[in-house]
């Protein structure tokens, strides 16, 4: 098993069409949804997104949001 | 299908010519106006735009958006 | 008509030798002045620069500005 | 002893499959887990996370960090 | 005259040897000093700094300040 | 003399095995110790690392260091 190779990015491409929570740095806030897409840098296109903000919900739909902006990708628990 | 290949850029490209939302990382504040160009980095150029600041509505007209103080692009819904 | 290949630093290139107004990023101020040059990471060479910040103004001359702490770039109204 | 080309990557390198300590950038938190999965720009995929947050804890699982918003990995002492 | 290709980056390569004035990101800081060496990441390595912090003044010698968190680079009036 | 192809990273490189400085950007930390590698992007592995933060000495021994949330990077006077 050669672990060094194994990249990060990998993890998160096998997120892709499942659903995954994107916490934001410095702002409390994550965003819930389907993985539609992601990149080296960590961009990601969501859709069905719903913003988790100190107890309340918004719906955002699909969202594109620049991955050096966040600080966690986990899929959703 | 091949999700891993379809990147997020893809989906702002798909936006160029109509109304997207740019909410800029930080600030509470949102900028409103039609996609003219987009680039790899996400920098975005936009005409028509209003900045929509915790309810003041601010006309701007053409600018460029530095890509890496942008949280998310969506399509204006 | 094909946006996609037109990039948003063209736009900016169009603006060298014109005035323009410089948003930073988290800071509420603003620098105009004349746009000598700028590069792909949107650093900008400006001179007759004036700081706005808030109501006061100052003169700065020539500056250099790192490009990943600028909000957005727009000709000046 | 060629220290120059001794990169700080091999170091963090060393500690995939071991336990590790990241400290987020700005907000007094750490996260401690197994490091999984680490790449040149130190995005990190860690498992059996734990976020520790000013006394605070809270299990997270498996996540990946994005390496910009990291401020420090260390071996968990 | 061809402006577009004048970069920024030679604006502060011209300055190398002679005193320019730092301003750090978001921190209302300055540092003072002769530029030794700069690279295209507008990376700076100073001698004979001065930091300048609301009033106060501080020695701090030679030092290499990381470019992403410079604000401006201006020659010293 | 050529100023211009003498690189800031080459001043940090000839700090390698001596005792630096390490300012954190925005926390008015610094991180005192041993340099023991150092990267292109100023990521640094340090040992024997002392945290001072206002006052207080914490003893943090072996840390990696990413390189954008260095401010400056010092010999230790």
């Amino acid at each position: 098993m050669v672990n060094g190779i194994v990249l990060p990015i990998k993890k998160v491409f096998s997120l892709v069409d499942s659903r995954i929570t994107v916490e934001i740095k410095d702002e409390g806030r994550q965003l819930q949804g389907r993985l539609v897409a992601v990149d080296e840098y960590l961009n990601i296109h969501m859709d069905e997104t719903v913003e988790m903000n100190r107890g309340t919900r918004r719906n955002l739909g699909t969202v594109v949001i620049r991955g050096n902006n966040i600080l966690t990708i986990a899929p959703t628990a």
